[in-house]
């Protein structure tokens, strides 16, 4: 089974391709997505869905695990955040892709059984159950990565 | 110039075909995309996706109008009203088209002359200048038409 890990933004999209088997979790690929403040909105958001395409394209998951917002404190990022997630959202839904939505607390808990665990700790898990070497530069891409495995294999 | 207004929601989508000639107003279509809440949630923002398409294809808009979400008291709705807007955006873009987004107190101003108008002097406004004899069923239709009115003719 091949999951599709989103970890929704705006300035940076976080994106991981996970292979769950038997079992086994192996980190197929991962990547951070750009966008330069210097262009348009709407250029912006069109360049983060051409890429998403590009990635369900190469990969085709059988399911799309995104981050699901509960609580924040940033209004204006919370809502530049829910319209990246709503233009995946759409790009997914019209693949015809199934979508598995997760809060914060279900990845801390799924990762290190503590629904309050610091993001260093659920980072941490990340590294060592996929035997990763190098962290990846961005928060966003780890975050991402931390979305695809917990998800259940089966649904 | 062909302006598309668009108050975006997830629960129900109002939308406004507006012509605006030589100092002139004139609403060519307008209406109110309703999604079921029995559908799933990829599946309803898909289905008005689907429908933003059709209008877009069948009037061919020289730039969208759209309501930008400013302060809110309720998060769970503004997120989802995000996601919508991300949506719209999104396909707006990958059509090419100019968005213009306003905020409620705009639309209030460019209408009534006052940004702490009451909805219903705003909605007086809107059917007024445009000499509509019947109000739309929707609250939402109304607020795309008076979104539409609202951006101006050339930018």
């Amino acid at each position: 089974m091949i999951i599709l890990g989103i970890d929704p933004g705006f300035d940076r999209m976080g994106w991981a391709i996970l292979e769950k088997k038997l079992g086994k979790e192996k980190l197929i690929s991962s990547g951070c997505l750009i966008t330069k403040r210097s262009l348009l909105y709407g250029e912006r958001i069109f360049g983060l869905g051409q890429e998403l395409e590009k990635i369900i394209k190469c990969f085709k998951p059988d399911i799309v695990a995104i981050e699901q917002l509960f609580f924040f404190k940033n209004q204006k990022t919370a809502l530049k955040v829910s319209e990246a997630r709503g233009m995946v959202l759409y790009i997914v839904a019209s693949k015809n892709i199934s979508v598995y939505e997760l809060t914060p607390l279900q990845i801390k808990m799924a990762l290190t059984g503590y629904g309050r665990a610091e993001k260093q700790q659920v980072q941490k898990m990340v590294m060592n159950i996929l035997k990763l070497k190098k962290k990846p530069k961005y928060d966003d891409e780890i975050d991402a990565i931390a979305c695809a495995m917990s998800c259940p294999a089966k649904l």
